[in-house]
């Protein structure tokens, strides 16, 4: 596979129906007739239509023939009949809550006969799965068809790393010691929704976002602590970017650690033994390998500098319709990476209460390897800045 | 009740008591031993931690007597302990997935005595609700106990309240034919986004966002067609604002159905019967009424305009922690309000291909009435824009 063009078409019909074709030979698999997809982000996987979750739910029922059905509030009928890149068969209720009869359980139920085999995400809300009829089998069939993405995925997310690239170097352009976190956060953000809506002017707003934020040296161990937007950057480091974006639908991300004015003498050997440990990984992503095994290494090679105890999370996740998924690269996923799969290669290194090294890419694993999708400065000297 | 002075404080150790209180009623109420949150509003609402579901859960298990314990993944424990505003116990899982015996599951389990009766949301996604040890019950104790507001809630939505009328003033001013869509959404999200943080500059940006948007007449027929950004306002209308926020944490939204430069002759008789079926929600809007009859007053004052197709949803729907919640003012909602719940007010009149009609504010449940929170010209006149 060589890397695909930046494309910000809509998908087309046949696209969506390559979708569609993916998921039913995984039914067939999972000996499922009938499938109920809550998960906004599988259902717009399928059908290109964004909903949030509110009270109101959106259920897709996909047979194993023939359209597959929505139910949907009256509310959203014309919205879904406006949105959606599919062909789509409705099952209309009144109103949440709604009188006896009237309930979205009421229409739900008349399309599943009680004999089928339903398929239902793990994630399905206890309050619809007990409103679910048939013999209801917990499988996440979307998902797994998500895990490799089509050739045209690739492209939209092809795209969504241009505008993080772009991001993270302007976010780089503004970090300065003093500079508040609400400058990068509002800068950073407002150029990459720029960008998203001159090249996507009908980006849909549910399905699109972009963040930036540094996690300064203060905060920079706690990878998880999102910043306040009165914080200001600091001289030294480690400070740690994180740039990600949601364009019309398809999610990346960037990071990197990177310094103001001097490296701390302290700080060398950590940021040396994360970049071990990241070409590690690299050198590992190809088609075959297991996930697990490639966590195993990373861990190993940041252990062997010494840092083990400073190990908070993973090596990496999935990308694709959003910017956190399926496949990990973690201790407990035995899969193997595909081609066509994207990741993103992110071991961290954390001393507690000194501070933070991640550098993550969006990584597209190809037929003899893996290439990175983002861009930004890798070296210890080139992330040092005056 | 008087309505509480604005306030921007972050809750008090007392106050997140108070809601751990009345949690804990309903528990008792409802014969649970244990109750097992994981909807992060709900969380939310009882430890100011914010998180936001992915892969690795937050499960907050709350036993009758004692601290609850938070199993959380250890990536994100230094997080919840910096965030958190009240005191907790810990439970720590290693990563999601992980190998076997290291999983949120194989720590969740041991928190759980298999002979306890076990309350769980019925938001709960079933791959949890299978995990979880004991006799379980779906009882939404949470939602109940968030029905009625807090003095120091109210006074947080009242301060939220101020943010979107000032984002509505704008938003009228910023309306012209010919301004597109983003020049509205952007503008007016950053001018109440630089409230917000004025206000609170440690704001928590995982539980603050604003936004505004206008529905010109080509869509406002489509209540939930979210406009792309390119789109332009038109002459005339009937236009429909939307303006949302959660400002660090507390929901609100105002609505305004406009007019550029003239009013089409056909669209002032739905305003006003719009107008109308709003002053009798505001009539009935006291403690005792009945939801579902509030919202049949109002369906029948519609119809009898001859509008009764129009309808596309209920009359309105709660507000607290989030932006949409219960109660309902539906036809399905047959609880009574009460001194303290926050409601929208919203009847909408939709007519298909032609234009939609809907305002809504945020409004406190007073001891003998009610009153918005919200300020916004209202008479067609201060509505139609020179």
């Amino acid at each position: 596979m060589t890397v695909p063009v930046a494309t910000t078409a809509a998908p087309s019909r046949a696209e969506l129906a390559e979708r569609l074709d993916r998921v039913r030979a995984r039914m067939r698999s999972a000996d499922v007739d009938v499938y109920v997809s809550f998960d906004p982000v599988n259902i717009y996987y399928l059908t290109n239509f964004a909903n949030y979750v509110h009270e109101r739910p959106f259920l897709l029922v996909i047979p194993l023939d023939g359209l597959p059905v929505m139910v949907a509030p009256l509310l959203e009928t014309s919205h879904v009949r406006a949105r959606a890149g599919c062909d789509l068969a409705y099952a209309t209720y009144a109103e949440f809550p709604a009188p006896a009869g009237a309930n979205w359980f009421d229409v739900f139920r008349t399309l599943i006969p009680t004999e089928a085999r339903v398929g239902v995400e793990s994630a399905m809300p206890i309050g619809i799965f007990e409103r679910t009829p048939g013999t209801k089998v917990v499988v996440d069939v979307i998902e797994e068809a998500r895990l490799v993405k089509t050739p045209y995925e690739i492209a939209r997310n092809v795209h969504a790393c241009q505008i993080v690239t772009a991001g993270h170097e302007k976010l780089l352009q503004l970090c300065r010691p003093g500079v508040p976190e609400a400058v990068i956060y509002g800068g950073v953000t407002q150029f990459m929704m720029a960008m998203v809506f001159r090249d996507i002017p009908t980006a849909n707003i549910m399905v699109t976002n972009a963040k930036a934020a540094v996690w300064p040296p203060s905060i920079s161990f706690d990878p998880h602590r999102i910043p306040s937007l009165g914080m200001p950057m600091e001289n030294g480091g480690p400070h740690v970017s994180i740039v990600t974006a949601q364009v019309d639908g398809y999610g990346v991300e960037l990071e990197r650690t990177f310094f103001l004015g001097y490296v701390p003498e302290w700080a060398a050997a950590p940021f040396a033994a994360m970049l071990e440990a990241r070409a590690t990984a690299y050198a590992m992503a190809r088609p075959g390998a297991i996930l697990a095994e490639i966590d195993r290494a990373v861990r190993a090679v940041i252990a062997r500098h010494g840092y083990g105890d400073c190990i908070l999370h993973r090596t990496g996740h999935g990308f694709g319709i959003t910017g956190h998924e399926g496949p990990y690269v973690a201790l407990g996923d035995e899969r193997a990476l595909q081609e066509g799969m994207l990741i993103s290669i992110e071991p961290g290194i954390y001393v507690a209460g000194r501070g933070g090294f991640r550098h993550s890419d969006t990584v597209l694993i190809t037929a003899d390897g893996c290439v990175s999708l983002t861009q930004a400065p890798e070296t210890l000297e080139a992330l040092t800045i005056a």
